[in-house]
């Protein structure tokens, strides 16, 4: 994700050189009738999910996953790789070809992070369209995400407000003299155990029992979302309007892509999933520590109308005229940070079984890859065939003990010369990737993303410790530089991986404890020694196996700029004790969320963002600043 | 806006019943050429504004307003009126005839009001897409608006927290060695009188002033927005979490549509137009006193960018066919209320000399059509040539003092029974409305929208008093049951009125005071006797105009269920006094807006909101519950 500064201020006039096709004509071209098309524009395209049902017998191609070593904080390229590897089996050799990706949060577009197009030739284009609004799929999780805590706080509220019998009365109305429970309404009486259908036939009792839902406005798991950097969101007290009875309550936004909303989204497997799974969601405790779910607030269907067109992944092109498609964007650390898997199902399936799906997984191996094995990839039983890393000798040196590397600031000297004894003490941390991979059971190639520094004596030094530690190919890429072109030997090591026989297996099994499953993660993924947790936690994780959420995945939050828990620390270190500070649930997403110290859910603008660069021409139309 | 309940289960059937023809195909009907239409789907299409340079020889067509009588909490059927006459006028006239509509907010969507799309067999169709998300654009403005507040509330830290030299490097960095100033801090450079372009040649006094716009917090004018119900968020204080350093702040989040941006969206008259309202956005004022902007926080092109599609109205189409643009949903109570200035334009240039325009006014004649005439034409400059307002026996009967009108409680019997003697009391306020159209020097034609109950002695009274009292024709219309059918003598009777000589004049130059120009409205559209002013409104008008906002236009922020500024007094009390509560102003939009009283810019959800109601059913994709 990002590319390189000197390189941003070129990506956009490289893409604006290149006129994108009608994207209806790639549609055509990759075998979507057009009932199945709906156009946004001319370079963007909603792909119904009746796709799925047409190509049903058909058989998937390829999986590829593209993840990398741990990053410097300007990315290594991992998203122009994936784009370069599709362009590359496509354009250039012949194959089905389709990339998958996440949509970018608009909110480090305005900040210093800028676009996640890719780069170079390696791009997706509009990239404007890409990284800005595209078709309002993040628009429509954050209106179902505060729909849902407006919901509550009311619901809060009224409760707080009215007696019993008229609070049943208004939940129940008479309209014309009929008072009838809504569909939602009789799954909760049927959670509560009432199987009654007539609301004048619930005792005193029971009414309440139906009426209250007794939300602890302590155990409130809920936060509002908004697609911006806004630090003044991090910790708020809303509900002080004199209307609001001086009911205040502490909460948070957090950022759009951090909701559960947006993690459901990408791991539903069909509708009917992605709605059993928003049902679900835990928004609160009741005083009594039972579960409060989006369906007890009556929820589940104004969400699902709300999410609607949103269900559907969006086509675009890159530079090449590549088919990818673009899919939901749960954040990486607190969430799974893959592509949704519907979207990943209709490019395996328009790939058909001569072809490949390249997707990608957010930040290092350890973060994006451990989560797209062992979380994706188990919702969805789909198998992958291949896993490229992707490294730069910029980062190895990094982790060989380079000054830190800084967006905005010029690259050290020993980055932009030749420092083969820094390289050599950073490989490291690319051999714990490599091995990474290789313990899912999948062959791993590596993909040195070339930059121009780079010598060649660096490059090879690269290359041959990654084929002595365990990689199945690696080679040098230049794809920034050259588009798929430069991405032909990634393109034959990749077409030579999915050959092999596939040995695919999850790092642990669902039914293991919760510790057990985190030790697991920590030592074998990071490399820790030893896990340590505060009495908070163990409580946590006792309630939550009470509640059987043990059986559920584990998403770790952690620093994606280390292999630890402290992000200053590079390289690959053994031995270290991970510390878990606080554990949470996403049951509708799945999973069970250890948080490695603070992971913030906000970023924030800095003193000069983005915003001051970026511009309409209001001649032209077309949008200056952006990368 | 929304419709009697007992109409609203079929409306959703009825809409079903018609399948909209592709929107390309009515695209190219009303003479859009292809490189101006951007479908989204099949049924909704972004409209270029180019299209207003290639017809800007094209004479426009006749320009209708469609406002109300004071209504109902249940609406007078407005949206229903508007849609029927242009179907009467396309469909079995033979004319060309444009409607065009604001987007409705999706907040009261979930709440109790339903959707906006009118009715029966006056409907706006896909009604689902027009009553969600539609084509992002009410998402953009949520987008702009809060970026703008989380600019500001960054700056505000960033000042606080840093002392003057490291702030001005940071705002103006070396990038490679080199500092350069962007277009925009070039701008505000300008404005401070310091005309220099090199940023190491500023002086120490001059580096503060650039880098410190010193914000007030205590007069801060900038709010967030959602497009929620969200009651909790009507005050709330922010900057809570330990990362803000104490700087916490009190502040509220509006409903997005009351976001001056949209109201700026629908007035500006061209990019460039837009461009200036929105640099010129005053969020803040300074320690002194001065106003910040939009343009001081770098937040121009920033703003431009993220709505650059909301710059283009979106078509649709009635039940019958007939085009629908939709644009824009200014507030109509804080703000106008009316639908863009371009969509209207577009509209009069595709329908030409021998076609009709016809566009809706927000609540009754003395709120939305007085703000579309002073506010709206005044900024385009365009004419009017006919007002037609709708009025119902039902509404007539609560003026003359019938029991409250409670949506989801059954109607009181007077309402469903003949009674002339309540009608006949309170057609007075019939009566003002009218008056308020003539005094604009257009020609008022009374459509009174009938409902099953109306007797013929009923229906010919309002339009006996109609005619007797100053509007040009008076007809009964059924559109709701019949279509366009039902209303082809409304149609017959604006194609008249659009005939007579226009004589269209403001109520009050800008020129006059701030003063001066409320009690012009305040007598002449509401019938009150004087104005009263609190001590801190006279403050502010004072210093309003110090800084020459007084020759902006008047918005009045009034409750809409009243002529007065008393929502339970109903039917047309002369002699009263309004009470202005507060003032503020809105810079960019171009309007001072007076309070009378508390209107609320945030909505809240009922203890059942129709939420419960809403869902999808996975296997048609069909949304059910929505109204």
């Amino acid at each position: 994700m990002g590319t390189e500064d000197m390189r941003n201020s070129v990506d956009i006039e490289i893409a604006r050189s290149q006129k994108p096709k009608d994207i209806g004509v790639l549609a055509e071209e990759i075998g979507l009738y057009p009932n199945e098309v709906s156009q946004y524009g001319r370079t963007k395209a909603k792909i119904s999910l009746s796709v799925l049902d047409r190509l049903k017998d058909q058989k998937p191609g390829k999986y590829i996953v593209v993840a990398g070593i741990t990053p410097t904080p300007l990315g290594e390229g991992k998203s122009t790789t994936l784009l370069g590897l599709v362009q590359a089996l496509s354009a250039h050799r012949g194959r089905n070809a389709v990339a998958c990706m996440r949509q970018p949060s608009q909110g480090p577009t305005f900040g210093v992070k800028g676009g996640a197009a890719g780069g170079g030739y390696s791009q997706v284009i509009p990239m404007e369209d890409f990284n800005l609004h595209l078709t309002g799929d993040i628009h429509a999780v954050t209106a179902a995400n505060n729909l849902l805590a407006a919901q509550m706080d009311a619901r809060i509220f009224h409760e707080l407000t009215q007696k019993d019998g008229p609070l049943y009365d208004r939940l129940v109305p008479k309209v014309k003299g009929v008072r009838k429970f809504s569909a939602i309404q009789v799954r909760r009486l049927k959670r509560l155990g009432i199987n009654k259908t007539d609301p004048d036939s619930l005792t005193d009792e029971e009414r309440t029992k139906f009426a209250r839902l007794n939300i602890d406005t302590n155990k409130i798991m809920w936060n509002r979302v908004v697609d911006l950097n806004d630090r003044y969101l991090r910790k708020i007290t809303i509900g002080q309007s004199p209307t609001e009875k001086g009911f205040t309550r502490e909460t948070a936004f957090d950022i759009s892509v951090a909701s559960e909303i947006m993690a459901i989204l990408a791991l539903g497997t069909d509708v009917e999933d992605i709605k059993e799974r928003l049902a679900s969601m835990v928004v609160a405790l009741d005083k009594s520590g039972n579960p409060v779910t989006a369906d007890d607030l009556g929820m589940t269907g104004a969400l699902l109308v709300l999410l609607k067109d949103a269900f559907e992944p969006t086509l675009m092109q890159s530079l090449e005229g590549s088919p990818v498609l673009v899919h939901t964007g749960p954040f990486a650390n607190i969430a799974h940070g893959c592509s949704s898997i519907v979207a990943d199902r209709i490019a395996a399936k328009l790939a058909s079984a001569q072809g490949y799906v390249a997707t990608e997984a957010g930040f290092g191996s350890d973060i994006g890859m451990e989560k797209f094995f062992d979380i994706k990839c188990r919702a969805s039983g789909d198998t992958p065939h291949c896993a490229v890393i992707v490294a730069t000798v910029r980062a190895l040196k990094m982790h060989g003990g380079g000054p830190p590397v800084t967006p905005g600031a010029p690259l050290h000297e020993v980055y932009v010369q030749e420092n083969l004894e820094l390289l050599g003490k950073g490989l490291c941390n690319l051999g714990k990737h490599i091995s990474n991979g290789t313990k899912f059971g999948v062959p791993v190639v590596v993909a040195v993303n070339r930059h121009g520094n780079d010598s060649e004596a660096e490059l090879n030094l690269v290359k041959d410790y990654a084929l002595q530690n365990g990689a199945f190919r690696a080679v040098v890429c230049d794809h920034w530089a050259r588009g798929g072109l430069g991405a032909v030997d990634l393109a034959d090591a990749v077409i030579a991986a999915c050959d092999q026989p596939s040995t695919f297996k999850y790092l642990y099994p669902l039914h293991d404890s919760i510790q057990s499953k985190i030790e697991r993660i920590a030592k074998e993924m990071y490399g820790a020694g030893k896990v340590e947790y505060t009495d908070e936690v163990l409580q946590k994780i006792k309630v939550f196996t009470e509640k059987g959420y043990d059986k559920l995945a584990i998403c770790m939050a952690k620093t994606s700029n280390s292999l630890t828990g402290d992000a200053a620390v590079k390289g690959a270190p053994t031995g270290f004790t991970l510390k878990i500070s606080d554990i949470f649930v996403s049951v509708g997403a799945g999973f069970v969320v250890p948080m490695v110290g603070e992971i913030s859910k906000m970023p924030g603008l800095p003193t000069r963002p983005s915003i001051f660069d970026i511009d309409l021409n209001t001649e032209t139309g077309e949008i200056e600043g952006l990368f």
